[in-house]
């Protein structure tokens, strides 16, 4: 039985043997060691992937920090449901399933009854994170719980790989609150346009997040442990945020590798590292998202972004995008021939 | 019929009116507004793929500019026909086809003839560019020709894009010398680690291009025209980077989008579009390389880089990490609905 710094140290190796200059292959070179020490193999694989967008409302949308009206949520997984977003276009292109889970959106029940939507609604809309919490330590659980279902539900089908996204008008202002309460950042530094806002909305939302913070000081600065990220969570996060990092969580101690998105899935993902900081190996980033405040959350998650588009949509687009370089890194490793195998000569 | 620019602002239309916020998909949006202007529709392909690397040897890998001897370069052409190299294994993983075409490897004919490998020699290796011209007036119109010969068999078998990727023991140091002659920029600006040279052997490898430069300055400095790029690729090239020139103006012509590699092929893409400014829409660049000279290039062509992985291996492996980013703009352009085809609400 190996450790995983032995799959590691054994991965390195392998890839130093191939057929290319030391190191030639750069950020894939680091993608196939990451793989192997989760993996504990050196035949890695991310092959099926499967892509999971949830979805929920946020009281915040009723307070003008969109660019879109909030039915626009529900609108959207009408849309995931006819297969005409982003999101199932992409999926298409890179070989992916796509699952759509409903964690909360503001609709009549009939409405979201579609086919491919998973009913796991935690209510409809969270909580308006400036004047009350996002949502209750039993909705906390509860959210958890269907992101963790989701990669049972992955795993049951044999996934190697998840795709992470998020559907929800108003949702880049719970994840700058949450991040900025896990950063202890100020709120400007992590408040942007987000789907579009004009300089003096993004001043608005500024202070909406502040107010926020404000709101909920007292719930996060117990300390930096895991239940100072709950509590924040609980307090300015949102059903789907909380779901994403339910199954971070369950995908990490699993060792299913996972594909971190843009802005929102990067701060529920510096939630769950704060509550089980062991399952950082799991996690791989897929872009440095156009949203400004991404890079801060990037760094506090010491990622090394593997895409830099100007992204800014979510769904798990960015994530889909980044998953050819995780197969390549697969092929790469699994493939190639060695200096010795295929008699080329070393340097000099 | 429309004009090419007609369909620029008919797909940025069409960009614009997918459920997605406005340019929320970044470079992805730009990668389809190009592509439908050089296809000259809006339901735009890139399959099938054809990767195509150009291989030959250098008079001045005798010279000490390499860290790897160069009988390299034979050797590593049995391992492309063996499938074992990283440009076989990242093609398989994205689905391209490869071609290999040797147009002047320095190995007996019968060691060259491999199942797979294209013969189009234009001798065993170009002069050494720091004591004499890397080839003569026809020697370059027959590279040329034999890179323009590989867009012709793609063509013919419906390819839609072309990954251009070399193979050649000491083409950093051609690449730098032309890039260096092309951009009025000094060796020191050009000259990089290569395959992966130590500080002294940097600088020896400087002082090659230097002298290389010194050498051959009266034939690229008539001025900035066809002939004087025509003329540094000549004295300063190699047979490999000329036939990609040739390839890429090929292609252009013909409207065949073309991923342009790393350092090498981005210093051929710079003599080509010189030689003719008319296929640039057709180019894509692929990635920044991990050579630092790479920059200056991709500065001179305008180009905007899709990746930016640390990658310094050549072959086209860059190039065909990149392809997935053009499939998904296709996906995008072809497959996505409209806000009023969905039924989701406008910006407010």
């Amino acid at each position: 039985m190996h450790s995983p710094s032995d799959w590691r140290s054994r991965a390195q190796a392998a890839v130093d043997a191939k057929t290319k200059p030391l190191g030639a292959l750069g950020q894939i070179e680091a993608l196939a060691v990451q793989l192997a020490e989760l993996q504990q193999t050196l035949t890695i694989s991310v092959d099926p992937v499967r892509t999971v967008v949830f979805a929920a409302d946020h009281g915040v949308s009723l307070a003008g920090v969109s660019a879109y009206p909030r039915s626009v949520t529900a609108e959207m997984l009408r849309n995931f449901a006819a297969n005409g977003a982003a999101v199932n276009a992409f999926a298409r292109a890179i070989g992916s399933s796509v699952e759509i889970v409903d964690v909360g959106v503001d609709a009549e029940p009939e409405v979201l009854a579609l086919t491919g939507i998973v009913r796991a609604s935690v209510g409809r809309g969270c909580g308006a994170i400036h004047a009350e919490p996002a949502m209750s330590e039993a909705q906390l659980a509860q959210a958890m719980a269907a992101g963790a279902a989701a990669v049972d539900r992955a795993r049951a089908s044999g996934c190697r790989l998840m795709c992470l996204g998020e559907m929800g008008i108003g949702n880049t202002t719970s994840a700058a609150a949450l991040g900025a309460a896990l950063c202890g950042a100020a709120a400007g530094q992590l408040v942007g346009p987000g789907t579009g806002l004009n300089a003096t909305r993004i001043e608005h939302k500024r202070a909406i997040v502040e107010q926020a913070l404000a709101r909920h000081r007292r719930d996060f600065t117990l300390d930096e442990g895991p239940q100072a990220a709950r509590q924040a969570l609980a307090s300015l996060g949102g059903f789907e945020i909380a779901a994403l990092a339910g199954a971070m969580l369950a995908a990490g101690r699993l060792g299913v590798a996972v594909l971190v998105d843009g802005f929102i899935v990067s701060a529920a993902a510096l939630a769950a590292v704060r509550i089980d900081p062991a399952i950082a190996p799991a996690l791989f980033y897929a872009h440095r998202s156009a949203e400004p405040g991404h890079q801060l959350l990037l760094q506090a998650l010491a990622a090394r972004p593997l895409l830099d588009l100007q992204l800014r949509l979510g769904e798990g687009t960015g994530a889909l995008l980044a998953v050819p370089l995780l197969r390549a890194a697969c092929a790469m490793l699994n493939d190639m021939a060695s200096f010795d195998s295929a008699g080329v000569s070393h340097a000099l």
